[in-house]
């Protein structure tokens, strides 16, 4: 059978753009004994995959170019020739942007769905979800009465910090850009939407959402919201930066926020996470999302993007704002 | 009896100068029932006073202006009638520039000086000392076979670090300004020495002297320091800020490190503290203290600086790094 991929074409400069990635066409023979063929169903497309296309030092190695982008994957098992793996299992990897592929049964893991769609597995029940609730609780440490603002509130992590950390007890302050995305904030829940877009002066505006301070700030762009959380934050404030978007197709380094200064003044404590310290907690994590979402408790907003040939725009589409949540790339019936 | 004072007489624009300081004179009257009439003997002069010295918001209330320069000193006791209080009493006060003043009892911390010179309890075995060890031990939470950067490194607060991080285990990287100062971080058991200054490239030069990185970073200026410690930090690394002097004197505000952004990839941690949310460990750590100098163990160099008229010149020197370790005001005889 033929499986179509995306591959990386060049690396980006700045906002990455369609030309940057390429169609490919690969050709699956037949399945070699021991191994499972896979056909994807969702793929993901996340912030960290825009530090890989570079070339250089970094946290994890660049992306080859002229190889397929790597990345989380939901698929069904369509063959399988390796104990464990039968047709019809649902199956996470790390696959990337490809229709099907053949894989060792250690490169794949079984996901029970537990009654969810099967996307959430890379979405709220999924790393994007982790990522917040990690985040929240052992990084920022948030307690009940506390105030937590939540920067790309809208998006595939921030809509889901927002929920929890209502669910922790806390006053939860969302930032979004847009108004359609400021009121969604306030259906899932937050109790005051920024729309940042519309506000001329965003320490101002946290000002006024929060007028005793934040106790939590959740990053996930860097930047000027960075800067305004520094502002507002109250004594002994917790920052947890799961990621600074912001910064990520800037041409060169852009600088940090000019009051960092007041981290001794107020005892406040920057501290960045990567999700993959804390897998650990993912298979209790998983069940109790698909549980808070089998009960309305969380809900989720992705935005769909249908074929493999639309996944660099749907990658694109995490730095223009143009999604709601997860921009999930779609494939087969 | 008449005693001179330091009066704040204008807000200083960017590095103090003596013009901002006047000296003044008041009259002691006769000891009033209850009260006690110290003579001080060394007055602190300390970075964080140049915050309070400017109009605006801020961790703790402006210095008024015509007001007497508040600090730290240590004193002797003159005359009393207080209960507890005897002549020749050594006593710790937040009087602040003065020659002498009269306080209540509470107002006063009597000192047992353990067999080391009384200048120390506002150095090694006072504030200065005690934020040394509750940055490296409750904040960076140093483990043996670490390696440790510390910037101001021949500073009041830096001389300090170096020599508890070795006994801590750790392997110490110091940056000072000049050549003086570097030699003597080699004296005091630091493993490599920088002197900034000589350095066209910082990052580099910590590089070379760390060249698996580092695990913690005591900062007490900001700037280029904090950025190169973040560029050669390794995971999970810990960085603890005492103060970034670097921008104290800034008319505007200093952008942050361009590089903030490797905190998410290596799981980075940034926190500010006070050394006075530490004051519970003062007790222990003064006796400690003391045992080490009396055994040599803990080698201090302050600088002199003698007459109270003297105290303004003491505290520019923090800014111009005049100074080996801390410029302390000595008054007669």
């Amino acid at each position: 059978m033929m499986a179509r991929e995306i591959v990386l074409a060049s690396r980006p400069a700045g906002l990455p753009a369609v030309q940057n990635f390429a169609l490919a066409e690969v050709r699956l023979g037949a399945l070699a004994d021991g191994a499972v063929r896979v056909r994807n169903r969702y793929l993901s497309t996340d912030p960290y995959m825009r530090g890989r296309m570079m070339d250089g030092p970094g946290y994890a190695a660049p992306f080859g170019l002229g190889a397929r982008i790597p990345g989380r994957a939901i698929g069904v098992v369509a063959e399988s020739r390796a104990a464990g793996f039968a047709p019809g299992d649902t199956v996470r990897s790390m696959a990337g942007w490809c229709e099907a592929f053949d894989a060792a049964p250690g490169a794949l893991e079984k996901i029970d769905t537990m009654g969810i769609e099967a996307h959430h597995f890379i979405g709220a029940a999924g790393v994007p979800g982790l990522s917040a609730y990690a985040g929240l609780t052992r990084i920022a440490r948030v307690k009940a009465g506390e105030t937590v603002f939540i920067s790309a509130a809208s998006g595939a992590v921030g809509g889901i910090a927002c929920q929890i950390a209502k669910m922790l007890g806390a006053r939860v302050i969302g930032s979004a850009g847009g108004p359609e995305k400021a009121a969604h904030l306030k259906r899932i829940g937050v109790d005051a939407a920024i729309d940042y877009k519309a506000e001329e002066d965003l320490p101002a505006a946290l000002g006024r959402a929060a007028p005793e301070g934040i106790d939590v700030y959740f990053d996930n762009v860097g930047g000027p919201h960075l800067e305004a959380a520094i502002a507002h934050a109250r004594p002994f404030g917790r920052i947890a930066v799961c990621g600074m978007i912001s910064g990520y197709n800037a041409s060169a380094p852009l600088p940090g926020p000019r009051n960092l200064v007041q981290i001794v003044g107020k005892s406040l404590r920057i501290e960045g996470f990567l999700t993959a310290n804390h897998m650990d907690l993912m298979p209790g994590f998983a069940a109790e999302m698909a549980g808070w979402i089998k009960a309305g408790r969380i809900v989720t907003r992705d935005t769909f993007h249908d074929g493999i040939e639309e996944a660099p725009a749907a990658f694109i589409s995490l730095f223009t704002g143009a999604n709601f949540g997860k921009p999930i790339v779609r494939i087969g019936p």
